[in-house]
């Protein structure tokens, strides 16, 4: 039997680790790192300083794999996430049979908490279907880019007993803005609702030493967020942000 | 100036404490620890056995509080909310003016993540709004039980690049069953359901020694978890259970 650990590493701070996840790292001794190419190489770099600074023998070896790009010219979005997976799946198939020999534990650092927003889960259960299941696997929890937005911004998640929406950016709408949180955004969804009477708590590359928050009613602060966002992701090449949209007074 | 910490310790396994949460423990000299009473006498036992763990010089004191409780007679719940949060201000104020020398360093060690379905942070703007203003505040994340409740089962919370929901179990509703994730539910809301085609992963006690997994199509195992939480809540004398519920098929 072989073992992969899908290890949830927190969504920037290399504090936001816990000690669960330090002792499933010292557990591997493979760590398979997808490269999705330039725009993530600073997030490969933060992956393999935390194996430096909480592996005690550093004796593990780390398996930098090529991430297949979903193929965005296919005509049906879900059709192209589908292949996506599949073709991932395939690369999974390959780790496992050629990277971990039997009785061996690899690992995969994720990023934030495994269960949301990534496909890791997902298409090791694909690997499974397609016949290949001479491995176990255990998941890690880790502190999501929801939390750590929440935290540094010292606000609930939640109003009084109410529920909690997280979302896309894609998916944003009108009903959500009592009180949402909003991640995957490349295109400033909120600007949408500049009109309505919202407080955002806005924050990028949270957790890191690029970190940037800015809260406040939408309407005061929008024009502030878009253009701090366009700032850093030019000087940085890439931007990842998380915002929490909350209606001031509700009807 | 004095500072309070508010550190999620993660919801049951005391390995979920994060490196961040270690070292907040390790700053303050005076823990609060609420006890709200027989029910949750455990939980303020894993709290200290949390500070003896991870403490490395145990000179810290313990102060123990009776948590007011909410006065279930007040005819509106939001009224009896509001009341009850002003009495849990006035006992705050208290406890930082007598509790904590200017200087020193308070913490309340919160239940899995303080962003999630905890008052904590609201008492603290309260308290603030009453005048006392002489703190200052931090927030340190901490996995919440839906993290482990995912972690657990192996499941992703949400599905391909679809919103999450989480709520209560007063709120649930047929429309959230293509995906919801409940909490606070003492009363087996999911039964009301059982006629739909979901499926449900549910957790109790979830990371600690007493931890109950059941998952299946809801028809199938609701009498199933019935009957394990009753029995269990009848062993221990309290149970916490999380559970999500999310549509096989959708239309
Ligand atoms: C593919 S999802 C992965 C989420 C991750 N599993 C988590 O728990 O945070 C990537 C999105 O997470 C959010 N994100 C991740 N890390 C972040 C950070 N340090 N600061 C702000 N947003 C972040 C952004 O919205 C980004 O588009
Ligand atoms: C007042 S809320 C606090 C939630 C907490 N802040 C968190 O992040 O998990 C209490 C609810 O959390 C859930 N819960 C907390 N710990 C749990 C555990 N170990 N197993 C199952 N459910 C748990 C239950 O639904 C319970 O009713």
């Amino acid at each position: 039997m072989k073992t992969l650990l899908l290890i949830g590493i927190g969504a920037g701070n290399p504090e936001h680790i816990t000690v669960q996840a330090i002792n499933a790292l010292n557990r591997a001794s493979v760590f398979f790192v997808l490269d999705k190419g330039q725009a993530t190489e600073d997030l490969v770099r933060l992956r393999l300083e935390i194996c430096a600074r909480y592996i005690c023998e550093p004796r593990y070896r780390v398996v930098q794999v090529s991430d297949p790009q979903r193929d965005s010219a296919t005509p049906s979005y879900t059709q192209g996430v589908e292949d996506w997976h599949e073709q991932r799946a395939d690369v999974f198939t390959r780790l496992i049979a050629e990277e971990l020999a039997d009785g061996e534990c690899g690992a995969f650092l994720l990023w934030g908490e495994p269960g949301l927003y990534d496909s890791t889960l997902r298409i090791l259960d694909r690997v499974r279907a397609n016949g290949c299941t001479h491995f176990d696997y255990e998941v890690i929890p880790g502190i999501s880019s929801v939390q750590a937005l929440a935290a540094r911004h010292r606000i609930p998640l939640n109003e009084i007993g109410q529920p909690i929406r997280i979302t896309t950016g894609r998916r944003l709408v009108a009903e959500d803005l009592d009180n949402v949180v909003v991640m995957l955004d490349a295109h400033c969804a909120f600007e949408a609702f500049v009109g309505e009477d919202v407080d955002i708590y806005w924050g990028a590359y949270i957790g890191t030493v690029d970190e940037i928050l800015i809260a406040g009613k939408l309407a005061d602060v929008c024009e502030q967020i878009k253009t701090a966002r366009e700032e850093a992701r030019q000087r940085k090449g890439w931007i990842m942000d998380t915002y929490l949209l909350r209606r001031v007074w509700k009807p």
